[in-house]
């Protein structure tokens, strides 16, 4: 007799979610118990913003719905009306596959379209990155989904603590680790740059150096202060183009502010045509965590200064309040947006090398984990506070 | 020098969240730091559902802004979709009229939709209601909207304490009561029939004898078994109609599945036509609680049973799961949807007459210190979990 | 070698567009060189308005998707915003289905997002019943379609006149008559009235004695005056009411005022409860086609009474101006919204019997004509004014 | 006794738009009669295709509401949500604006948004514009609009034939001449170049020398056949790199395809680093018709060359078919997407220097016209076929 295939439908959101989650879309098309209903949303659709779903197709996977959702434009009422936009195609979308399970990513302001879209159709919902602590709409986001999910995969035993002490019960919490130290884990274990960044991902700038060590950089707008976006990431350029280490730069992905930071580096090449950086939309996850573990270090409020390169080990300068609150390892530093901290930063904390593994994001093993707690775990869309 | 006046958006969805708010709406535009705009969404609009908005312009309150959201039909989908364009209605609303704090009611699926629009404005959100116990989706909506409530504003100890656990600084929870109660305590103050409610409210069927007694029936379809709400109502329906005692029976509120309550009763009237029922679509909440006062007892699944019956004395028979987990009063007793029990209790429970006054959820001076909390609180949109 | 089968989305918006094309669908879907793609949407979906998909489904085809699309309230703005909300469901589903040819019908509001999102995405668009004339917003909405449209079945020469004076490419222009009148003819072919449709339909009121002659009515709201709807209901009911004759009133459909409709029939039923008159919802084409023609005659202002019914030879009294311009053939006379004159009406127009066949809109055989078409035509999206 | 004072609410929604009712809007601003409600909407908000409202207020007009509607993204399927989007927030806004008259300008997608929004509401509608012939999807759109407009002002008496065959009654169609051609005419009375571009607007690539003799460059990618943008405009990229004149380009308006021409421009920047060529986002209208004035010529499909441009006397290069069927003066030629022909219709049809003003599209007085019949036709949303 056939056995019961369960689909799940995972949404993906943008291009850093997709590197999070894409061991577990892995591990849940290998499964034998599960059918991968990939579903492509948001930025993740947007050439602006890494052509998330070019990098998945490329990747092998097949795509089993897209939903356009972004409206264009820099005020904060978009985040509100793309967030609602998400909740009326996905709902079409849910209803045409039927999922068992919704799975969705982290804390992005359109995530929570995808959580109440199947709370509301009553769906099972499984939220991957719980439990962690942040600044900005991202915190009031994330713990609304904890409160909307019915499942929740977790990165650390203090994500899972806290997960709990809001009240969900922990035969729903599974400490998993983030799928993206996953990645990072095969990193190591095969660590050659072996591929040339500008021949395969073009980009824009001079094609810098990279034998002798450079540095990365991402960093994206904070929602909250979306106006101070522009200057936020012109101290940055300055730091970079004044110490002249050659420099990988990666695009921010979407956010009200977007436009202040995209028009910042596309204002500060105008006026400086920096030769010492390359800038970057798109790459393949496992190409970024190796450029990244061969890099003298990364300089921004991207989280994978503190997730990833914790495990990989690489030396990390995190700038502003973007990261405040996250579980962290020794391998960071901050600074404030100044162009004299960020460029002393650098010279102080690059300079010794990589630096020993840290576990705190998981172990390695995160997708297949997922993937094993979704094929097992008892459907159920209902719950109730235990206090 | 002139005082600076804060700008409240209240979001009012539903004709019982009116019942709910009306107090507080009445002190926040006495209030002479506070500046009420009253914003009319969703069911609150629609005949169909007792057209608060009527209720609302009859009491005298201006509307600042309507939002209508609600997709007809009766699938579980259209839940997600009315609620992804309340997000695309309200954002526009918020941006025309700037709001210095947007309050949410309550836990209707709907009201989700106004909680996030304010969390990506970056606007301060006050919630009334939070951290109380009931069952189906409403459950994960509340507590979810207290993730991204600034303020809370609850009706019990017991209430402030599930809203402290649930990580909100103690300092942002405020048991102000419901205020619903305030409109219970000036029944009491004044509890004559004053009305002759066939006259005023129209309505269908029978204009029943209330001199000698009467009941009053409120049942909502459950959300997450709406093919079930037909056969449920009718159950109730029966129960009524073979005791054959006066019935004021109030129409239910949107959501799937009302069509099956509907139906249900529609379907009845023709095969039966009962001699015994009058229905009403709308009531003034203050009319609808002196109703309440005077009748024998309440059937159904309304929250009105459990809170303000709980303080009106008024003996209740709650029907089926949706009132599960609240904090009760003795007022309540539980059976199934069962003709049978159905009838059994009321022979048994309503023959005693009204019970003691009880203030489980609230004194009867909710309103005015909400309005007071609103003047006074510190405007903020950001929060960290402390633990 | 396989043939190549062109795709035929159809979108299918209310109860009487059903009607008017079913001939076609089921040439369509028996058509060796085409695939059906049946889309229902609007208010062809809900059960207010005669649940049209439920005939649909009876009659055996399959519904290839849904969009739900109706704002419910009584608001002119909620008309734009359906059609809006149209646009941006029906993109999701041609872009699912991928279709050859987009089918829309009539002249609804709502039709006119079928067909710019057609001509948005470059699919060739067919237009079913462009050419005639009309009063209110139908007018507008036929006449702007047919210069959207590339394909144009038409009921009659002067209407395919019409068209072709509106710069279309008289290639394009296809006389086929409406397919509406398929069915009257199989109805006169096999003309007893085989069905009991108390027994097959429900229903609300008295089940009449249809033996010795019955009335049909069925009257719409008008757009355009939409606050007089109530009113103009309500003379037609007191008029029939009076005379006694029995009576089969059929439900209007859903349009800015239905409300006022809707609630004119409502509280009449209530205040005087006719023992003349019985109230549907929603019947098959055929069975409602088999009672008009064995009928005293039609009364109110659906374009059925035009069409079908000068065909079937069956008298009709038209009230008001919602048919005004409409090619007619001698079936029809005109009344104002006035009892006395629709009584007088009846009483004068309505004893001489079914009159004789007239083809004016249509020989019996459009659905196959426009199957043949479909199939035959060159594909194309683009066309440009020949003065 | 205060007068009746109309409202017109005028719908901008791209940056030429603007540019061809800018003084119909200085017109109506002024006339004591009328009030003036300017609408910005589409991709008029956005600075990714010139930021049309930065140049709106500079202008000192007051903006009554925004609409953002555009979806991000480059399928076609975007283009119908991105009206559907429109027609929801449209209807709120004239709901809160109540205007007594909407104007639509023009041809694009989106602006059939707005008429369906004012049919749909009976607002009276003016389109300005009509009965011109183009290529594209365009072409449907511009004769549709026509349908459901009231009132038509063109820009030609070979367009108000067109109009009037197309059924409109000949009371309702005004030639006013295009408004467009006011500020050519304003620019012919004082035409020195009395500014700096590049100080004045920026943009990016080398800041050219315009002393003796430049070329002005506007290509937009042509929907129907969105795939091939970015090869088109690279074929006019390397026409005007090699022959070295200096050159100013205009970035395209959004549409499907916008991202195959902006990449084209992009990749062939980064590629050849061309040294003749400075790229503009956005520019004062009167400031782009004086450099156009002072230019050798124009090349790309923009309808500039061929309407203002005629009356300037400006030579043009029209590029493949958009522009096909437009009422032309001699100013201009064609030449296929191609760089050699390119080349060769530069260096024969650009060296005569500029040619004689032709008033074909207006004889510059459009905007006083259009704002005179606004204020004195009857008030009307209803209209019937004469034929």
């Amino acid at each position: 007799m056939k056995k019961n295939i369960r689909k799940i439908a995972v949404v993906v959101t943008a291009r850093p979610s997709y590197s999070r989650i894409k061991t577990a879309l892995d591990a849940i098309r290998a499964h034998p118990e599960l059918e991968l209903q990939l579903i492509v949303s948001a930025s993740a659709l947007l050439s602006r913003f890494g052509n998330a779903i070019e990098v998945m197709e490329r990747d092998g996977f097949e795509i089993a719905a897209k939903a356009y959702t972004v409206l264009e434009g820099g005020e904060p009422e978009l985040m509100a009306k793309t967030t609602g936009l998400g909740m009326i195609e996905l709902a079409t979308v849910f209803s045409n596959l039927k999922p068992d399970i919704v799975v969705t990513i982290a804390d992005r302001y359109e995530t929570i379209a995808t959580a109440i879209t199947a709370a509301c159709m009553n769906i099972p919902l499984a939220h991957v990155q719980g439990g962690e602590i942040t600044g900005n709409i991202d915190e009031k986001i994330r713990h609304s989904i904890t409160k909307l999910a019915d499942y929740h995969f977790v990165s650390s035993e203090p994500a899972a603590n806290r997960v709990r002490r809001l009240g969900e019960s922990p035969d729903c919490v599974f400490v998993t680790g983030c799928p993206s130290i996953d990645l990072a884990r095969e990193i190591i274990e095969r660590p050659d740059l072996d591929f040339n960044p500008f021949e395969k991902y073009g980009g824009v700038g001079v094609n810098v150096d990279l034998a002798n060590g450079y540095l990365v950089v991402m960093q994206h707008p904070v929602t909250t202060d979306f106006e101070h976006a522009r200057e936020q990431v012109t101290e940055t350029l300055y730091a970079v183009n004044d110490l002249g280490i050659p420099c990988l730069w990666f695009w921010p992905n979407t956010d009200a502010g977007t436009d202040g930071t995209s028009n910042g580096i596309r204002s500060f090449r105008e006026q400086f045509r920096p030769t010492n950086i390359h800038f970057f939309k798109n790459m393949d996850p496992k190409d970024f965590l190796r450029l990244l573990y061969n890099s003298k270090g990364i300089i921004g409020n991207s989280s994978v200064a503190v997730r990833e390169c914790a495990y990989l080990g690489v030396p990390a300068i995190n700038i502003g309040n973007r990261q405040d609150g996250r579980d962290r390892a020794d391998n960071l530093v901050d600074v404030p947006y100044n162009r004299k901290h960020i460029k002393q930063a650098i010279e102080r904390h690059f300079h010794n090398g990589r630096m020993e593994s840290n576990d705190i994001y998981g172990n390695g093993y995160g997708g297949q984990a997922i993937a094993d707690a979704l094929s097992s775990v008892a459907l159920k869309f209902q719950k109730t506070l235990p206090f």
